[in-house]
């Protein structure tokens, strides 16, 4: 096991009919600011609902924070906690307006270029306080509840944004604001998850028997849960647990002590970016590529992964791996993925767009072994075609 | 899935050589009490070395918090808080030294009779600010390191006391200061971290499956390395994941959002309080007996257990149950643990005080389904004899 520090303060309140506890949560004297993206969290009615338990502070609100938030949309919230004097940020939706809204906790206490903040990769930006944030979280996908890091978005890159000071204080996890959500983000949301724990995960071997049991719980519980959240939307246990499963994914646990690949994330983030796909679908795309390109490099994990997650213990090694990878793209797209590049109308000529990309912004040697070099990320996307 | 919160802010510092971390964990100007047992840590040099990395400090020491710790000397060590002005608890030691340690920072703060401490069972007690601690764990068993709670002797009774205000800032958690304890204190961590693992686990189902598969992970995981890590005790990697499972046995995660039981401690510290039984031991000699008088109650999570846990899959549900069992009275066995009551000398006179014991101090309705009565709680400790 490699050594790891592990701290998470975010505190969890989660359940059916927890919304009420904000006035609570919440400083009694605080000026809040509600973030939110589109119209959903409105037109169902989440949002009245927040601000009804919220009586006594002033509410200020900032929509229209898009998917893959964008830096300029930020900048337009942090002037309206200037001129509010806003001293509390309440997120309210999915992983886009939760990033967003860590984003806008640092750059408002920024004395800096705020686009420097853009620049520190998955290095602790260099601020001193942030606002506090406190979340009710609508869509369960990228576990920014309980973690320190968000993604932003610019001039057509995407950029990673750490600090320990982006920790929620809190974050209200009530699976049943999530019935309305349409299946495509579900499916996303499933999808992410499931590559949050396996970049984690399918790496190489240190002995994290902790680690490795609680990612491989993470992923049965989706292949169980997940076709069956899609189609029954309202049963709540299975929501539940969606929910339960996409926070654990990526709140540092599973990563503590082992190797991280996250190669699949940065080509996939370029994907969105050039493209417009959905982060969700990017990764269906990729991951099963980038195992078969690696799968000597993998090799053990990925046994280990089909044997203990997929139950396959026939064959010889290369076949339980074929049939380990098999098994997830079929996953994937009884999810309703559609999981080659072609199916988006990307080919060669898009790889090589993307390739350039990725050197571009320097990730020319991904992965727990940090060997992919951007040859390696065109063989992969060329096996995704 | 149960409704359930979850906050757990301590900061693990997991793995070789972190102990010069010291000097960035504990504050600068910080008077340091540090708190620990018996002669280990000074024998073995891990005392001196907390020191050396604590440059520039005023550090005092309290030694002698003896297993399962006594509210008369941890009064001396409030005390000694006061009389030196201490403002920083650094507890070096095991499960008892922490405990003790949570309850000296809580009494030195205490406005009123700190015996009032020992009376609010698994509620926070009533106390607004308490001393800061960290921690160096030198005995992995407890999980006291990442949670709010300990246990303190009194008058023949044990006392749980809860706060928020009792988590540690930091634990510095190496393998490597473990190495030196003795075989059957490995053995006692060991079994104490089942026990806690399965009175979280084998209650009733509520479709809880990350947690569920968490639970089973870190059983699956003492399993295969308990025995390895007495045998061997400087391998690092089996003592990494016993640490490892030890803390996150008992830090909130695993029991969020299922039903608890806690039967088998309740039973077991009156045991220990009685005929000074090692902690682990009575838990060791209570649990198969509880799982053998409550297996209706329990029949759902026993067959899950024995299935996923122990690979059990042939025979009726009660042979799978009987093996479960089984399999389970082994494994203590052969940690070296004698599991009958009258291995150690009790009859059932001893019982009988044992059940008046559980009467006097309340434990009149145990378990996850609180219809464990004395004469419940007596057919179980008939079952162990």
């Amino acid at each position: 096991m490699l050594n790891f520090d592990f701290h998470n303060p975010t505190h969890i309140v989660f359940g059916k009919d927890r919304l009420n506890e904000l006035d609570s949560l919440v400083p009694e004297s605080a000026r809040v600011l509600i973030t939110y993206g589109g119209g959903s969290v409105k037109k169902f009615g989440t949002l009245d609902k927040v601000i009804q338990a919220l009586p006594g502070r002033e509410v200020f609100r900032f929509g229209g924070i898009e998917p893959n938030p964008k830096f300029e949309t930020l900048m337009k919230a942090v002037d309206a906690v200037k001129e509010n004097r806003i001293d509390f940020l309440l997120a309210v939706g999915g992983g886009s307006v939760m990033d967003g809204t860590k984003f806008i906790a640092l750059a408002s206490a920024y004395g800096g270029e705020p686009e420097e903040l853009l620049s520190h990769g998955f290095n602790p930006v260099p601020v001193d306080n942030a606002l506090p944030i406190g979340t009710v979280v609508t869509l369960p996908a990228t576990g920014s509840e309980m973690n320190s890091g968000g993604v932003i978005s610019h001039q057509g890159g995407k950029y990673p944004v750490f600090s320990p000071l982006s920790f929620p204080r809190f974050s209200i996890l009530d699976p049943e604001l999530t019935y309305t959500l349409p299946v495509n983000q579900v499916a996303n949301g499933i999808v992410d998850t499931f590559i949050h724990t396996v970049e984690q995960y399918i790496t190489y071997p240190v002995d994290g028997r902790f680690q490795d049991r609680t990612s491989e719980g993470i992923l049965q519980t989706l292949i169980e849960i997940g076709p069956k959240t899609i189609e029954e939307p309202e049963d709540y246990d299975a929501r539940a647990n969606l929910v339960w499963c996409a926070t654990m994914a990526l709140n540092g646990l599973i990563g503590a002590g082992v190797p991280q690949d996250w190669e699949t994330h940065m080509i996939g983030h370029e994907l969105t970016a050039m493209f417009g796909l959905d982060h969700g679908l990017t990764l269906a795309l990729v991951q099963p590529a980038g195992w078969k390109v690696r799968r000597e490099q993998k090799k053990e994990k990925l046994l280990q992964y089909g044997r203990r997650v997929w139950g396959i213990t026939a064959g010889s090694d290369d076949e339980i791996i074929d049939a380990a990878i098999a098994r997830t793209e079929e996953f994937f797209t009884g999810l309703g993925m559609k999981i080659r590049l072609s199916d988006h109308g990307i080919d060669e000529t898009g790889i090589k767009d993307i390739v350039a990309a990725l050197e571009k912004h320097g990730l020319t040697a991904l992965s727990e072994t940090q060997d992919v070099t951007p040859d390696v990320s065109e063989r992969i996307l060329k096996a995704a075609l």
